[in-house]
């Protein structure tokens, strides 16, 4: 299987970059819960190419259209099905790609795997564009986190060399996760971006691409969501989003750097708050302890590998003969994906949010 | 839930620091298997604490008694299900525990989770001894694969600043893997090991911990097992690793660095080795593309934080009064478990390898 | 949640009875299989009413979408997607349903589940109708199934107090089951079929409606799918069969009168055949012993319930003001949908049938 | 896999007949419950043998041992695994079962499945004995629905062709309920008990077994639990029920008798009672409507094959030989094991009431 995730809240994603469409069903959504159509547009805006010089020039509608699971724009607690038409497929040629897998691309090991059968056309099922049912699902989860006091948002941490501010754990505002989770290329510090802009222009100018990282942060999740072990909060949030393509990494909190810090500088020492919450001094832990939520922000960040898809000549093999071969890429590719992926980050992380809510008994 | 992973192999975990027994459950082994029992045992001894300078002095007999499951030495396809019994545990008081919760542990958000009924003696289900029972599952789990080709290995890469030299991700051997699992401080170069223990000392002799990274190899996985999208490889792998507890990050092949690598850096070019297989001339998916292994070596890191029981007094909250207080660890604590751990990502790592092959139809 | 079924071959079914479309999601099926879609249809066609005059009048297309996992009609190993519009939707006042809830049906229980938010037009998620989508899917397994010699068909044993003649269940051909499964009224003894259309005729002209029996049959399946406790043959094929609306029993087998049997009838004697198998002098046990399959003929029985539509007046509460009420029900119901169901029924055993081989790598 | 149930409520079973130990872990109760050790115990007792002339003479002492999930009397949140040690294992020869498969025993498609390596030793994973751990956990569970006000219980409904008078599924109450569970041979009415141990003895004096059906009912389950379709009441309770070695057929309110009823007989019409709840005047329904309960009794009945171990002398083949051959049973065995089957169900029941609430969010 590939598409299906959660358990409580079950999100089944189908289609491929050529199919006639692509879509989700999500089952387990409460009953009564108004869906603001337009707040799930701007999400879909937000992950859709061809609005920024950054991304593909590609431009693709993305009207999704729902089936079922809404009456008078409330859930009615039935599953809700959306799918969205592919209509800007280009029909040229895709023959090549059965012969010549793409380097970075799961055209060799699902041509394995499906022994030829796999739809090639656009990547297929592996397409960066199954992002999109995923956004969407995440703007619908979105709508009942806000009302439960839940935000959720992310920035682009870094692209190639470039470094954004990192966000401040302790303190993470749910102000500033709405502003970024509004905006196309989310960052604190703008010079930054304009520095990350540069960088992907570099790459493009190359023919080439670049890789990056999106920081996400949820604030408002209650204390003691999650669990030991196998279901814990970090478990679940990596089932989900190393389900968006190009992920390579996730790390929570201090993350990587933990490896270098002695006890007494990683454990956050905790303290009673003027409201009389417990609260950490640090949050190296990013808000989860024994994989369950400790009330401090939820921080995560993940690594985008580079587009794979570049216009440089390759070095591959060809299928049918068995031999060494040269490819080049032709059509229209992100030279960056990850002003693009916070969207689908933050989709990712709002269903694990509600997941762990209704594992809970809290929805 | 806690403690059950897998589908088709699935485990289930149960037991507590100083619970009288723990264990696990193994359930959807096939039958006809043989297990060799000395390779198990030596598997729980690199685990076990007590016996190198880097770890705490307590001394766990670990002896796992298997209830069910064998006959005669030979799986009998129902479920495997093995008993270590606690007998070294202090009885010493614990209630400061329920009272102080220990920075960094899980004792405050477990606290709130189960309203303050949790097991707190040792850590209770949240003790790293709860690794014990995985490492005896994965050294079940692993002679399987041997017996399919598969070798499964991993080395301490980093503690503190202190690094090992990394894998050869191209070129890795079922030979080096083989050697570095039958090790209780597995390295590749044997003075990053000294370097090493002086760091772990120099945290002992501070009264304090410190953190690191392993990293493991798998070899031998046939091309095509995995899934894409949440059913991949790295999903899976992600999804039993972070219930190792300390565990803070995971990355797969070229990991985090991606981030700042061209799409011409990190693509692995494929040629036809002369063996007729396809082969990358690198290695920077780490075996995995659209979450299906490609028949290179699958790579991975993951990040472990130092041991949060440390001597050196710190900040926490009494939990009865609500206000701030001091707190003073005492009793036996790692300074490292970074050596114990690359045991237990193993484990892990062989457990995902069989659900792998399993899931594909391949048992 | 409420859609979803099976692990290897998971469907996600959506929609409801007055819903823009409703549909199903197949996730788990090996590529590479050619799906001929006049089959497909066909089975659909046996589902769909207004046919026949133990039928309702209401005609639908019924005419699926696929919107992805097919690719010049065979499977591509991806999600396969498809949707049925609704198109004859009737758009008068629903309302009523929404304050007196109809006895037999799900209205009340629902209105308390989703708080009033529930789609009550014409039953919503719980309608009948829902059997489309999961007649489709059983219609491509069904394709998957008779490629690797497994047949599936049923018959209606039972309409009121007319009986048709029970299969023989030690005996029973794929030539009868594939016979069966190609009519709309399947029955073995014709006579029985003018009997139960008496029946069903009765009904109708009281107003009323009437139950009925389904047995169904799989012939094929290899010695030892399945497995022992609650991974069983049994246990799979209730929990898709129950997902049938108006089902309230299953049995397996001799079924209930085992009840009435001795050890020394009910046991079926073994001896070797003369091909070499191991077979039944007689088959109480419908083909299964321990939740695993012992090569005789799989069969079992479904009990449904009259149709809960019936013309005549009938108690109920008004739920707006809590107080009794009467209710008389207009509009196109079946007087019997025992016939219609027998599709529903067999698609149950084709994917539940699949799922086994899948579970034990026979896919 | 086998052993494994629920998703909330995860119940793992393992073990066999003759293994070192049987036993359950318990995954998912809530913390803060208190258990009363003897109510489990006599539960325990319940379904033991040993203690009346229908059952076998061999006597167990089915003394659960608690390794973990308690503490001070309480659950702990952590899993609560409990270990039965096998201590009457009569250990002589059982070789004869690996190649003269009992007719009506898992023995031939056992051997198949797990291709000569199962413990075939009593029945192995398969045996009766199975439903000790299984009792051990339901209750548990019961302890906390009687805390939540929900009762559980069973009759033995009919033995060979003698039958105890039904429910009244109308009025059932739960002090019925509450006099049923603490009996080891529960009826309602007492003469009907009589001609049944009658039936019983006639079985074993013709070295025989009889089967029967066990009614069971669960009161107090409040309206709106359980899903649609395929997570409905009726499939998980049947997903669970099916679990217990011996089961054939299910069915839940009128259940096979609704196939000769009229939609105007079958339909339970509605009233307001006095204390301003909503219920049926009858109850074919069982309590359950479209899936989810209606608030009325849930009655469901199960029925139960005699038991295959007979001493009478029966066909069966030679797995060496692969020729025809004769089979005679020695040791003691149930001619009934219906009474005690009873404890079973009842566990069952138990358990899905139990994963029921913690699904609704409300444990």
């Amino acid at each position: 299987m590939s598409s299906s995730w959660g358990e409580r809240i079950r999100i089944s994603i189908f289609g491929g970059s050529h199919t006639q469409g692509i879509g989700v069903n999500i089952d387990g959504l409460p009953a009564g819960e108004e869906i603001d159509w337009q707040r799930v547009l701007d999400q879909m805006t937000r992950r859709a190419p061809g609005q920024d010089p950054t991304a593909t020039a590609r431009r693709e509608a993305d009207q999704p259209k729902v089936l079922c699971g809404l009456l008078d724009g409330m859930t009615t607690g039935a599953p809700l099905c959306a799918v969205i038409e592919n209509t800007n497929q280009r029909s040229k040629d895709y023959g090549q790609l059965r012969v010549l897998p793409r380097p970075g691309h799961a055209d060799y090991t699902a041509h394995v795997k499906y022994r030829g059968y796999n739809d090639v056309r656009g990547g297929g099922h592996f397409s960066g564009r199954l992002t999109a049912p995923l956004v969407f699902a995440g703007a619908v989860a979105r709508q009942l986190l806000a009302r439960r006091g839940i935000a959720v948002g992310s920035h682009v941490m870094a692209i190639g060399g470039v470094k954004d501010e990192p966000f401040d754990s302790v303190n993470l505002s749910s102000k500033l996760l709405n502003r970024l989770n509004q905006l196309y290329f989310p960052v604190i510090n703008l010079q930054a971006q304009e520095a990350m802009r540069g960088e992907v222009e570099r790459a493009r100018m190359a023919q080439d691409s670049v890789g990056g990282i999106v920081e996400c942060g949820i604030i408002g999740l209650p204390v003691g969501v999650g669990n030991p072990m196998f279901d814990g909060v970090e478990n679940l949030i990596a089932s989900i989003v190393f389900g968006i393509p190009a992920v390579k990494g996730i790390e929570f909190g201090a993350g990587f750097s933990v490896a270098e810090l002695l006890g007494s500088e990683n454990n956050d020492e905790m303290y009673i708050c003027e409201d009389g919450r417990v609260r950490g001094v640090s949050n190296n832990a990013g808000g989860i302890l024994g994989g369950i939520t400790n009330g401090m922000p939820l921080v995560f960040r993940t690594a985008f590998k580079p587009t794979p898809s570049i216009a440089k000549e390759q070095d591959t093999v060809d299928l049918r003969t068995m031999t060494n071969a040269r490819l080049s890429i032709t059509g229209r590719h992100d030279p960056c994906i990850v002003p693009r992926a916070a969207a689908a980050v933050e989709a990712a992380a709002c269903l694990a949010a509600l997941e762990l809510l209704a594992q809970s008994g809290m929805l």
